[in-house]
């Protein structure tokens, strides 16, 4: 797990500083973040590894869930750093975090402390996207 | 699972017509793409629930989706719609779409016929992040 006593750190190298075969196959951690700033973080349940959330991190946000080991998000509509369940108690504590080949991409294993889903679902994927007569429409109710 | 003799479709209504209620717990599929027009996919396995791939859909790869039952994404680099295992033959057969609380991310549940990452390794995500020395770097290799 990832300790709580860490202090805050430059988490990566500049952007743009690594070859393809680096970037992919290197020990350096260089998340490419988006015209906004943001990478993608996919959040994972460390015990059923069922998907609970997807959201976006910024630089700080990211270095502050690798030192303190709690997820941190940046919230696009508050535009502010967000630590995941600092209203509701429901922190996602960090067991591992992975990024995937080009590195643009975050996967997180972690403990929810309660439902990760601000509408009281464990899962903000609650919902299933099924086609009827040729129309999409969603089925399921949160659980 | 999603069929492949489905015709395209459209696939969901015009985004901001829904209230924040019908769209985090309506029957109405209206997926909230960004301002590049893009909506965020994860793909899991169906069978081990692993996340294989993050990456991102247009209207058009969406219905495309859909309609045929294999994982099909727009590439932002080539700027074209890409049936995932075009070249490869490592295609993602469609076993479950799920849509998240506000609509503006996917979960796919899929079989793959090999693996999913160019790299060869079967998930995108074969490197762990890890802090030593108050720095982070990757672990792992390709698996």
């Amino acid at each position: 797990m990832i300790g709580e006593s860490i202090e805050p750190m430059g988490c990566c190298v500049t952007e743009g500083v690594l070859s393809q075969q680096l970037r992919e196959n290197g020990a350096v951690f260089a998340p490419k973040f988006d015209g906004s700033g943001l990478i993608t973080a996919v959040v994972v349940d460390a015990a059923s590894g069922a998907v609970l959330v997807v959201a976006y991190m910024n630089a700080e946000a990211l270095a502050a869930t690798l030192a303190i080991g709690k997820v941190h998000f940046w919230s696009r509509s508050r535009e502010r750093l967000w630590m995941k369940g600092e209203t509701s108690g429901h922190i996602l504590q960090v067991e591992e975090v992975r990024v995937d080949c080009d590195q643009d991409a975050l996967l997180i294993r972690a403990v929810p402390a309660g439902p990760t889903c601000h509408t009281g679902a464990e899962s903000c994927f609650y919902r299933q996207v099924v086609v009827r007569d040729g129309e999409a429409v969603l089925t399921g109710t949160q659980t």
